[in-house]
């Protein structure tokens, strides 16, 4: 839209947060299974925060130069883990906002080839949601992460408009 | 981390959806209020997709560039409306994740000068859960979309870990 207020310039869409149980599968999910980095991490009294992303610098950026895109980039996720809950036998979880009551619905990842992305979930062990042979969408996928929230997998050179 | 699976390159990540009650105030709020811009739209029978991010080209991409960069780029916001909500009486709303069920947090924006984005906002109407002045960490707002989904604002040269 050409009516972008002025005032706006230099905004960004940073991160979106989601709330975790155990960090453990959630940081072997986001950065074994979906390739993400984890690029700063914040340690407080009672609760921690994990930052991911994908690095597109094809491995060159340093530690110190992902940290410093933190507030800069787009596309992070923010994992928070309130401390107790990886041990509490009476926790019940998370709510992903697929069921009532609704809300969020998923993030989602783009990939070169979706079938063989799919292929390296389904032996890694990870849940699905929807194959890509399921219902209409064939070119989609939703796959679980460890809490159960929504991850939607489509092709970067998806082009038919649902 | 050096870590990254060779088979997730090139993997992007492309949105977080959020579903709405009523489209008119939420692109006024997205559009006009946070100044992102309306990438594509997906009419299907019984709901439509709006798809928003950041023009980071100052003004210089076409619409076709912007719908182009649809699976290409990050940062893009999913706004899925049910049709009929925004004139369904009975309709509660939807659940921003942060009360009981709690799951989804957020989303954030960076901005090159928070104080003068909260100013803004405030003189635009926009509801606040967090002020600037408001508990411990003076540097981060939080406002409200219009489904109460909260919306973290943040300075992008925010460097003090907190």
């Amino acid at each position: 839209m050409s009516t972008r207020p002025v005032e706006t310039h230099g905004y960004r869409m940073n991160h979106t947060m989601l709330r975790i149980k155990d960090p453990k599968p959630s940081l072997h999910f986001y950065q074994e299974v979906l390739g993400m980095d984890l690029i700063a991490t914040s340690n407080n009294s009672d609760f921690t925060l994990y930052f991911l992303a994908y690095d597109h610098t094809n491995g060159k950026a340093t530690q110190e130069e992902k940290q410093g895109q933190r507030f800069l980039r787009e596309g992070i996720v923010e994992l928070t883990h309130n401390h107790g809950t990886e041990s509490d036998a009476s926790f019940i979880g998370y709510h992903n906002g697929n069921k009532d009551p609704r809300g969020f619905g998923h993030i989602a990842i783009t990939v070169p080839d979706v079938q063989a992305a799919c292929d390296r979930f389904e032996k890694l062990g990870v849940q699905f949601q929807k194959k890509l042979t399921d219902g209409r969408m064939r070119h989609i996928a939703f796959i679980l992460d460890p809490d159960g929230y929504w991850v939607e997998v489509l092709p970067n050179g998806f082009n038919s408009d649902p």
